[in-house]
């Protein structure tokens, strides 16, 4: 029977038997956190082996399974108690074996941010798939149809925010000879925002231009708060408020246009302002509400940190934890207040925020002193007043802001039982498709 | 016989049947840049198809075969009228068929920046390699000894800044039992710099811990005039002059100190300052001058077409040409002076200035307009003022800045015959491994 997005999940939306597949993948130089000793080892048998963080070279990117199983069920629960449907942003880790995580947890999807993604996510079996923004490119329209029409069971929703947009999805899904209509949510933006109609009006439009078309299925309206505010500021704040009011006030809008019983989607919510979403939103009459949050499986030590909701205001959630952490080895020492570490640009993300050292293996706690990351290179990071605290060989751990270009700089990424530890064991290698 | 780096390049010095296997490498999801039709084909086979751009879907980051081969000649020309060795920066792609292109115009070897790199150059057969950077790891140290020991073809070549390095290095090498010296050069620094010993006295005590060592073999001398300077005003190129000439007295300072015959290496030279590593450099005596420019393959539309040497006084050299494009589509236009394309930081640079808009696909020249990116999020890039130049679907093609954060984006690359073309044909694949 054909899905529609809306409808309720059945299975765990992900094809187990091809992310298991995953651990019998065969390592070797291509993956440039797997150590030789691995090589020509499958994923499993290396595994089998025991290997621990020692073993492992620098510069190095490892998620701590503990910390990615609490952030998973914690807002697993979260959204269970707030009586919303979670549809984590899968472009965060483009990790396969992660989304089955989640899924697992009970997510209702995967949201994806563009069409490479989607093949992605296809390869693996998501049945369940958000596309968070609106295409309108033929050929990917045409191979969109093609993947529906093959695939009763593959539910797909995605975007728009024009009537040119709506024009061109429509004229080039019936090029294509699509057989099943692409359900699409209406988009709304906000004024200085990103993507998405400014002004309920607008969208109303759009969503009658939607309602005409025979190739798209109007699905319900969304949009993305976290384009208009930047931090937890009272300012920022109210600027998300009034954006999820005027999404409220659309969905209302929109009520009885509907074309079957479905009930609408309304979405919203990135990792740093879902509690308004639910505040504003959750209570919506006959809507499925969907939340997108993506960042949060693995979190981090810097931007998400400073403004997550569970960390403003958890009350007795405890808060996510940084899942994800940078290893990289002291290699010069040129002048008494700097040193150079062996990760960089390549290795680490920097746009939100550089790298913070937090200790030294084996050695001294970084967090609270004076030793602080004041640059990245393509391949060398900046240590400056670590002193005698960071002598040459050292091997730091550092603590990373935004999930997002952490991973997209590993194919696959080392997961240890507990980054804490004193020698923290390997338990995983998750792979990740960029 | 055991090859030490200076000595004379014999062959391609790159495996060219395991450059050639890479086309026999099949298309499917990994790869963001294959569109669906190529899947299941090898590369080969697609490429004998005849695909065009317009099969390929959006975002997208191409080459441009003829800017490339321009690249390469003009810089394997102006070296060897230089009369300096070229050893390319080979991190800047991590492309072993653009390494091998470098080969066979001339270079004397390839350079990389840290072992997982190094670890890809060796499965493709690169036999000499400059590793700028030290290596302190003993596990690292372990794997390079036992490589050497492998294949006494392989000439390895790396950097010591500190006397403690040095201590690191033979305690690791003789605990792995290595049988054959590790070459290194001393690298020179310069005040507030990166790496390097600060000042000639340091770098000649360095040297002769070097020579003290049984494991090492003092090979030279080196450095990177790149991170002293970042424009070509008077007062950066006068630093980096200072810093060559001091580089330049190190050389004499150690003349006679070098254990056998073998002319000494002297290197420096990324892609901003070369015309004054051979003005300061070239005339040292008994001295293998070896520059190690990276970027200067695939140029760019920003941070290295304002710095160039051959922009700023090329003479009778034509200058560089920008090799890499983005293309990406505009999928919403929720403003009037606001367009939204679907490529951002995960597909291209934006560490050293944004995208440049450039043309539209069939469209308008947007050089010279108000057109211009003001922003990438994680999937998207804010073009600004393009107005009606940019309608919904138009694909765009962008300039970039800094090409080493270019590839690092892309598994594959595509290679355009002429990203000028009305319809630029794909004569190629560029791998990368990162």
């Amino acid at each position: 029977m054909e899905q529609t997005f809306a409808s309720s999940a059945d299975g765990p939306g992900i094809a187990g038997d091809a992310v298991a597949a995953l651990a019998d993948e065969t390592l070797d130089w291509r993956f440039k956190a797997a150590p030789p000793e691995s090589w020509g080892h499958s994923v499993r048998d290396w595994l089998a082996t025991g290997p621990t963080l020692s073993s492992l070279g620098t510069p190095l990117l490892t998620l701590d399974a503990a910390a990615l199983d609490h952030n998973v069920r914690t807002m697993a629960d979260w959204c269970a108690k707030a009586g919303v449907a979670l549809t984590p942003h899968g472009k965060t880790t483009m990790a396969p074996a992660l989304w089955q995580a989640q899924l697992a947890a009970g997510s209702h999807g995967i949201t994806l941010a563009n069409l490479p993604q989607v093949r992605v996510a296809r390869a693996f079996g998501v049945q369940r798939i958000l596309l968070a923004n609106t295409v309108v490119d033929p050929a990917g329209l045409a191979w969109l149809a093609a993947e529906l029409a093959a695939d009763p069971g593959f539910a797909f929703l995605c975007w728009t925010d024009s009537t040119e947009g709506v024009r061109l999805m429509d004229e080039a899904l019936r090029a294509a000879g699509a057989e099943r209509p692409v359900e699409v949510l209406v988009e709304l933006g906000g004024p200085g925002g990103r993507t998405g109609a400014r002004g309920v009006e607008a969208a109303v439009e759009i969503a009658a231009a939607v309602l005409r078309a025979p190739t798209l299925r109007l699905a319900g309206v969304g949009g993305y708060e976290g384009a208009l505010a930047h931090d937890a500021t009272a300012e920022g704040l109210t600027t998300v408020r009034h954006y999820l009011k005027a999404l409220g006030e659309l969905h209302g809008r929109l009520a009885g246009a509907y074309p079957d019983g479905t009930p609408p989607v309304v979405s919203a919510g990135g990792s740093a302002y879902f509690d308004l979403v639910v505040e504003e939103l959750a209570a919506l009459p006959e809507a499925l509400v969907v939340l997108r949050s993506g960042a949060y499986i693995a979190h981090d030590d810097g931007f998400y940190r400073g403004i997550s909701p569970l960390a403003r205001h958890g009350g007795d959630t405890a808060p996510f934890r940084g899942a994800l952490h940078g290893w990289a080895r002291v290699t010069s020492r040129p002048e008494p207040h700097l040193a150079l570490l062996d990760a960089g640009k390549r290795d680490l993300p920097f746009d939100e925020g550089l790298p913070e050292p937090q200790l030294v293996r084996g050695g001294a706690h970084l967090a609270g002193t004076a030793a602080r990351i004041t640059a990245l290179n393509d391949q060398h990071a900046f240590l400056r007043d670590a002193g005698d605290l960071a002598p040459i060989g050292a091997v730091l751990r550092l603590g990373v802001s935004h999930p997002c270009t952490a991973f997209d700089k590993w194919t696959a990424i080392p997961v240890l039982d507990s980054a804490d530890a004193a020698e923290p064991k390997v338990t995983g290698l998750v792979r990740t498709f960029f």
